[in-house]
């Protein structure tokens, strides 16, 4: 199972890197949404690959085939299917993993899942390329939350060793939100693009690749969204963050440096501003109890190095029943950080709507 | 919503701090399993309060009533009830949390959500009491999983300034993880109890509060569990572990910290050993593509300063319209951490089994 | 599984014929939603057996006690547990029927599917008793509902060989729907009551049970409700009907009927009434393509007789191993048709309402 | 909602009678499951239209294209997306149905549902079209199930005034299953399916169209699948059944009939027949308490004649607000029942196997 989230926006994906194409169904659109087909390319392209050095040769477009579901510029209301064909397949040889296990990739834990029929060309299903129908969907939320004066952003608060400042915990405006859309290495510093882009271009020299955290904040959450225990924003949003491939850590406000704080620096005073119930300041990143409290829900993701590098590797052949040293020649991408802002956000506007049709 | 969770073992909670009691539906144990209520008495005894300084001076034994689904001391594989009655509900005045909103806590958020109709005593449905049927779920849980050679073990790795060693990623054996259990302030450097013990009774002194990290790591999980995207391990696991009061933070294998490493470094080696495929580090914390991969699951918590103090702080008097200063009397927990231990082993243990399970 | 269903107003059911007591967990009420205790005894007196010969001789108040989710009279929107503890347990033997299958019961069927782990006394977690928590649903579902002007009405439109007229497919009023729950035996026909006591009376003379057929009426319903396909408000609605015991058909509007029908006889001719399109038959009971249109909610749900009969019966001894004639003294319920009637009402309230707030 | 059923193999469907095409992504089949696409594609043709003069004028081969979830031939385990385009969509003019409603039809029930954005083009996502992909998934499913000695068969047991046999409750050989399938009007006495021809053709030479009812038997299940109240088989099963378009009843084993008998009629006699328990009868449809008990599985379902008829018919017109008379030229289907044969076939295929897997 694993391909299908969501309780009012309900996503369900599929595909494989190296088959005929990848796609998604939607179900669950509020009837009469606008599909602004230039507005989806313009966030699947900040996805897509290919695009300068910093990214993996792959050339693909991601164009779009809309297949169900929009009505004359419109949701239906019914399932929205979304075809992305796969264009530039490297028609190289791929049999070498079939059995030759890629460190800190899927390819052991999904043969052992799948029992060996699983797909293994280029990483099959659990290729990162799956990430380009969360992002289809993540651009139709943008669109309703905009509507209602919600606003998601995020920026790279960490490449390696180099650091970003990160986000005003009490809100940023709306102009920075979505001009940090419009980077390519989306900072709050403008000088630090240039060093988180040679912090990649190094890696890239090395053979070798780089992690990273992305910072993510929506402005505008009305309070009183989300619900206690299983049902929590931070449970729902968590879940679906963690679906991205290479996040391993998920914080909220302050997160995990709460931890050193005492419980009189750790809550956040409240007070009423402009008729309106604020906190002076967000260490809990605008959720208490797991429902939002009318302050910017803030929160960082750590991103791992792409497990892809032409490096030699030690691992296992899995058939010869020996240890062997792998080494995949090609260029992958150095960093897959900057290609998964648009993601994250994605995964955040939708989820975040789903969870304001509750 | 957000009461009931789980695929395979769907536990349901419910219940309120100061009402008739609070209490847990459990369906889909495997029918036969033993149900071994002085373990259950013993894991529930780890997260009772009251039982030192550290903790509040609410005196609950979180004594439990079995009410239906267990037959001649195993499960039936019908729907098991469990009751937890409140025993000793402060017969203290709660009416000023009725329109005075403690900062820190879901008092504010609650009440937006519920519409003013929440029973807002003691936290109400918010409160941490609600993590005692977690702690039912998971010492059941324990039980099967101990049969298929699956320890679930956690320490405090940190209290406000005062840090422990982290596991080994690679493994603790069985009984380091076990003798954990027995520890109050379980810790890996015994010397650091003391300091931890010192840390929480300065903000005791100070009426305050401090937060902590808690480390988990389950050993003995076969390879091939977990799915890839939205059933993830670490989606499903961080789903549930959110949903405990006062985590803010959740971090697999190196975390946030492998936003700083290289993928000649983050990649897990693999390798022969004794016959299985192992690898030689684990900053994977042994899931890859969502599944694991036979090594240890390893992984960290934050958790905030528990929300109730004494000391005066800024908020809002919701009816009054206006910023007030509020001030709660009375002894409350100055650091959740260790009571949270056997909470988050719990949920880590039901998870765990759920997706076994399927 | 099998112990939780609902979307948006989701129920938990619980326990056992012999154990501690039943009940139920319901999550998702509106907060605020008055919790009408008086109303609630009344509907569940209507299905409690005991009260006339024509019922079980099991004396049950079907007491019930909120332990939470309930405050100052009304839903605080956290989840509502409720325990109808078992008082009158038969203290008889029921040892014989751990080993002897009674025919038509679930027992051989359960004790296969729990591996004979499942109480087996009085039918366990299989019993009919079961159905207490969800008239307690039903009464709420009702209160909201009809705030909302929808009234959900049934009567018995068959037992044994007397039947009663049907309800006019194109609507009832609310005084006779709602007549109808004041009867013990609801039916149109005012003569038919009688009529249908002697059916259920000679079955008990005869130490034999009999089925029946219930029909149900929902007015008010607003055109649009329901999804196509897998979330069809017949979907759900037969999902829910299925669940309740002894059910062993439902059909929507004409149902069998129209299978000798021609369209132009079953489709509902369209007509514009009172400024509202409504149709001038009702073939298919309100509901087109899974969705409401307007016209009164009609379907009809098939009751088998009890199994439950104190004649000998021929069935199967597991330990034995070979073929045995079974006897179970005492008195059983003649006919669950009656009891059935607020229970199959229940049902519908509650899924109705589980739709409406889609 | 609506479009995503099944716990265990879950399938999305997706699209419009005159869009892009229709489709479905299943996923939980079981990795290395062999995909046959020349049975596949055998049960779709027993489904598409334009085979005889029975069925409509649209000439649709109901090719299909796996874009994703199988690899070398069989189910990878990743989800299944499966393609079947639109190819002949009928130029004609389906403007007068924007605001002229067909009764029988989900046309109005949908654009309220939708508030006027469905594509309402030859019914649009209603569309009987839908069920292909059911088709599909069904003939995945009976290869699995056929492996475990489960066959799934069905007959057309009425078609307007003429009725076939039913099938003997205790059981059909596999042949005699298997041999249904292969007739365009599959029936148990051979001299009927004639006669069910000529009521088809007289409902056609009145340009009218005629409902009826299909029998399906599945034989081979073993006792324990299914699961107490909400999870029940009747329950799993009805619900998916009630998905398919014109379908208005089901009915287990004797069903309605169920409501005249006694209860030492109705509970079927326990026996030990080849060292197995069997029953002597089945009016319980091999069902009890929700759970197969090793009878062969046994239910009935009622269709309703295709609400498209060439006739004129008294409708509204939505814009003009007032009532018209609406006549829709070209050649319809007289009768969906042959057609709904392995549509029907097919979703139980689906739920049995999706019920195995538990």
């Amino acid at each position: 199972m694993g391909a299908t989230y969501g309780r009012n926006i309900r996503m369900t994906i599929f595909g494989e890197s190296h088959g005929k194409g990848i796609g998604l169904v939607l179900d669950g659109l509020p009837p009469g949404t606008p599909i602004d087909e230039a507005f989806i390319k313009e966030e699947m392209a900040r996805r897509a690959p290919g695009q300068n050095l910093m990214s993996t040769q792959r050339q693909e477009k991601d164009a779009f085939i809309i297949e169900s579901g929009v009505f004359e510029g419109r949701a239906a209301g019914t399932p929205v299917c979304v075809l992305i064909p796969n264009s530039d397949q490297h028609s190289k040889d791929y049999s070498i993993l079939k059995n030759q296990m890629r460190p800190g990739h899927a390819d052991y834990a999904g043969k052992i899942r799948y029992q060996g029929f699983n797909d293994y060309r280029g990483g099959g299903h659990f290729s990162g390329r799956l990430t380009a129908p969360l992002v289809f969907t993540g651009a139709v939320a943008k669109t309703i939350l905009a509507k209602k004066g919600i606003i998601v952003g995020a920026h790279i608060a960490r490449i390696g060793q180099v650091t970003d400042s990160l986000f005003n915990p009490l809100g940023e405006t709306e102009a920075c939100l979505r001009e940090l859309r419009k980077q390519v290495l989306p900072v709050l510093e403008p000088n630090k693009a240039a060093m988180l882009e040679a912090e990649i271009m190094t890696a890239r020299e090395q053979q070798d690749s780089v992690g990273g955290v992305i910072e993510v904040m929506a402005t505008g959450m009305p309070p009183g969204i989300g619900d206690p225990f299983f049902d929590s924003l931070e449970s729902r949003l968590s879940h679906a963050l963690f679906s991205v491939p290479a996040v391993k850590g998920v914080e909220f406000g302050t997160g995990f440096g709460i931890a050193a704080l005492k419980g009189s620096e750790a809550n956040d005073p409240m007070t009423f501003a402009g008729g309106t119930v604020k906190t002076t300041r967000n260490h809990n990143g605008g959720i208490t109890g797991g429902i939002t409290n009318g302050m910017p829900v803030l929160f960082r993701v750590a991103i791992k190095p792409t497990p892809s590098i032409s490096r030699p590797q030690q691992t296992v052949d899995l058939v010869a029943g020996k240890d062997t040293v792998l080494e995949i020649k090609g260029r992958h991408d150095p960093c897959i950080v900057p290609r998964a802002v648009p993601v994250i956000e994605a995964v955040t506007a939708w989820v975040l709507l789903d969870m304001l049709l509750e």
